[in-house]
């Protein structure tokens, strides 16, 4: 087992002032793991926010090629994170080892992928609109846009993503790639993972020269608080449920200077079941959706919770089928005792709710999750009832049927907003269903035809986001290269002479980028007008 | 005098089922002009925003150029706007008439703006990743992202712009392109200009065949409130003070949905006064500087509000070259009553304030404005005196005098969020001073090297925005083409047929646009991976 410290990371250096000690647990086992954190004191948390605002002018001002030389370098330590690191993570959050170790092969693709973004230069969308010191009535001044970082950035990590959506994942690597300095809020589900990766990223800023308190990371149950109501702070990335996301929205809203919070919160990620793909491949269907229920123990944003099908002998075919599948799935181990405890709470509020049905699953107790299916009543959903809206986190799901086209459109326009919305169709379904895509437009950030949701691409095309409460934006997304968009900010620059300039707006185009000059494309140089 | 309705517009028609009539006045004499509107009810306002929901998906659906054609008539209808629409304008807000023609021409040449960006295409970020079914260890599914509108958008117009930042001003333009249906909210100022443009847009969406709700205006104190927490709103644009900017914010973060809002609000607009340019033109520097203080009465959001130099016979000399000048300048009608008000208010304020010297101006009384000059500690800006960060809406500004470059960089970054920083600068300045930029670019959204706020190019490149209080969000700007990004939300395709994706994703590329295909950006058509 590695050694580790359970200090706080501050200004790059480890601090330890506070009493308050946390434990790291065996997710499996609920045994403590040797691994004690000290919870960083509200004077270590001011530290850590001011070290970050300390570091923000000299490490946005690096050029974009420093700055991606030092995500490449994280992305090398995260590979060369060994066997004992992967044991460790298994250990804290049971997950298997294939997936944390495609999950760290996710991470330090992500650092790489913003590594291009940074290179490609299309971020820092510079706009030139030379002056035209003849044009009647009035002459134009020189005028040149760029974006450059917010500022600091608190991101708080997911319990479900250790690695890829935690201490070094997708909102750090947006937020870093965009020049702005991180103060990471360590999830107490897996602390001693957020160490080690942490150390990781501190050894990729030394070998890189970045500057003391670029990342920062911080241990503790209520630090976030202070963390978001911190004046250095400029915006907030966040992954987890609708009522922390939620909670803290309204603490940056409430602040004297508001700030931008990206939450990641709850999706149900219907899943609409069209005719004639039942027909053709209901058992098939029943099969892969079983799958991408239980696969993880459901433990995904993207997971499907709602599956909506057109009544008929089709679809009761197909939903007997599903039962039989979901009845035969095994138990399995939660990342840790509080989201099973959630979990639990979900299942039986969706027993005691009256139009609602158990259609398979052993009873809900012991220490592992049983996968579970429900059936509602579309009425339910079209009265309002809250509870079918409700990500119930975990491997269990809820079918749904509707009598027509007519109430289909209903029903998904009842819906609450969504990260993901999913149509399994054949040919045949397409032009019958072409008028669901408008309507599936408005309530997801990503419309799917026959696939399961629960598995995100990190590319430059992903949206992992969508209408509230999926995320508290919908104009961001938290996964793929387009994050690095809600760090940034533009500034105009009037009448400045070249040498005062960022580079990406300079005469000469030393960056070589693609800029909009006098309204069209170009990677010319110029010449003044 | 043109004849007026003045009654609310719903879904293309006239509406005006309240009792509460509000009362045009001429802005410079008090008197009430023949012209009245009615309230918009409860009822009214929901019919509104339902009509705009009404009218969303299929004006979303349009293409890009049925809407630059829509939005280059309503440019034209502003255009045909006579001498008679300028004569009301300038009766109901005192503002000149070579100002209200120049607002015209600037007004319509922003729809011409917004359409250009319409058909250039890169507002909706296509982005393309291809399948590749080969890749190991997993596929990769083909995965296409372009931006659609957010939703219905509500404008509030500002008073100060009553066709540029108004009925048919930067928001409404913005929103429209981004293809988003408009309830603007008529400004109590000038409601009969705002009918007469309001009756421009219908005839160009007329024209062109736009469906009915893609505009809605609706009149009265206090339907704005009911308007902002209705569901339907997806977004809201505004522009005026920080009190009533926050108010709406406060409200849209606290609704069941949070929105966004887009508020421009509140700035000083620091004008930094550099040694060598004050030696070499200290006093073309005080004409200058004194023209844009007063000019429109001071009743810009740029306006120079805080004039700062270093101590020294130079910037003595300066300063009272500076009260001299604006002691000459005569009292301007405001553009009504209650901005009067504000601005004595304002004014005596100040007066009051210990540490803070009154210069130049007559006593502020009658019905006009007086400009008035100011001279105020450094030291109690450093104490983080809010008084001295506030707006006064109106033609007054501040000198401060600072001991070094020390303590000229612990003003600036006292300062509050800012629309725009200036630095009067010689090249003797620009290296001694380099070290100010990147606090500039911290505090503002438009950083101006030897030119005055006070004039705002509408371009690509063009910032108008900045750091709270100048706006809600320091990431958009509300002034220029970049306006539209603040209306748009990304949507990610994943494995979609050509037939079903949005034009800007198919395979042929049919808007000719450039897209992120791949990773690279290329206007080619493409063949399936």
């Amino acid at each position: 087992m590695p050694n580790l410290l359970g200090y706080n990371y501050i200004a790059g250096a480890r601090s330890a002032a506070g009493s308050v000690v946390l434990q790291s647990f065996d997710a499996r086992t609920g045994e403590a793991l040797p691994y004690r954190f000290t919870q960083a004191t509200p004077a270590e948390v001011e530290a850590a926010a001011q070290a970050a605002e300390a570091a923000f002018v000299t490490y946005r001002s690096l050029s974009p090629e420093r700055r991606a030389a030092f995500l490449d370098a994280i992305a090398e330590e995260i590979d060369l994170l060994d066997d004992t690191f992967v044991a460790l993570v298994c250990r804290e959050t049971a997950l298997p080892e294939v997936r944390i170790k495609g999950e760290r092969a996710r991470t330090s693709g992500q650092m790489r992928l913003f590594a291009q973004v940074l290179r490609r230069g299309d971020w820092l969308g510079a706009r030139i609109d030379r002056a035209q010191p003849e044009r009647q009535p009035l002459p134009r001044v020189d005028l040149r846009q760029c974006r450059i970082g917010v500022g600091p950035v608190a991101v708080f990590g997911a319990s479900n993503f250790p690695l890829a959506f935690s201490t070094a994942g997708g909102d750090t690597a947006a937020a870093l790639a965009a020049g702005c300095p991180v103060v990471f809020k360590a999830h107490s589900g897996h602390m001693a993972t957020a160490e080690m990766v942490a150390d990781a990223i501190v050894r990729a800023a030394q070998r890189t020269g970045m500057p003391n308190g670029t990342f920062n990371m911080i241990y503790g149950g209520g630090v976030g608080e202070q963390l978001v109501k911190h004046p250095a702070i400029q915006a907030v990335g966040f992954t987890g449920s609708l009522k922390g996301g939620r909670a803290l929205c309204d603490m940056a809203a409430a602040r004297a200077q508001p700030i931008p919070v990206f939450a990641e919160m709850s999706s149900i990620n219907p899943v609409l079941l069209l005719p004639a793909a039942l027909e053709q491949r209901g058992d098939a269907i029943a099969t892969e959706l079983t799958a991408s229920v239980v696969q993880g123990c459901g433990q995904f944003c993207t997971n499907p919770g709602l599956i909506i099908g057109l009544r008929g002998p089709v679809f009761s075919h197909f939903v007997e089928q599903f039962a039989a599948r979901m009845a035969d799935q095994p138990a399995q181990t939660m990342l840790n005792a509080g989201t099973l405890q959630s979990y639990a709470k979900g299942v039986a509020a969706l027993q005691a709710q009256a139009g609602i049905r158990h259609l398979a699953g052993s009873p809900q107790q012991g220490q592992q999750a049983q996968p579970q299916l429900f059936q509602a009543d579309a009425e339910l959903l079209l009265a309002g009832n809250e509870l079918l809206q409700e990500e119930v986190f975990g491997p269990c799901t809820i079918v749904v049927e509707v009598a027509d086209e007519h109430a289909l459109l209903q029903v998904l326009r009842a819906l609450h907003g969504q990260l993901t919305a999913t149509l399994i169709a054949e040919p045949g379904d397409l032009s019958r269903f072409a008028m669901l895509v408008p309507e599936l437009e408005r309530k997801a950030g990503r419309l799917l035809l026959n696939g399961y949701p629960t598995g995100v691409e990190v590319c430059d095309a992903m949206v992992h986001g969508g209408p509230y409460p999926a995320t508290s934006d919908a104009r961001g997304t938290s996964v793929g290269s387009l994050a690095i968009d809600r760090f940034l900010r533009p500034v105009c620059y009037q009448n400045y002479p070249d040498a005062w300039l960022p580079d990406a707006l300079k005469d000469a185009n030393p960056l070589g980028i693609e800029r909009l000059v006098d309204g069209a494309w170009s990677r010319a140089g110029l010449t003044r007008g």
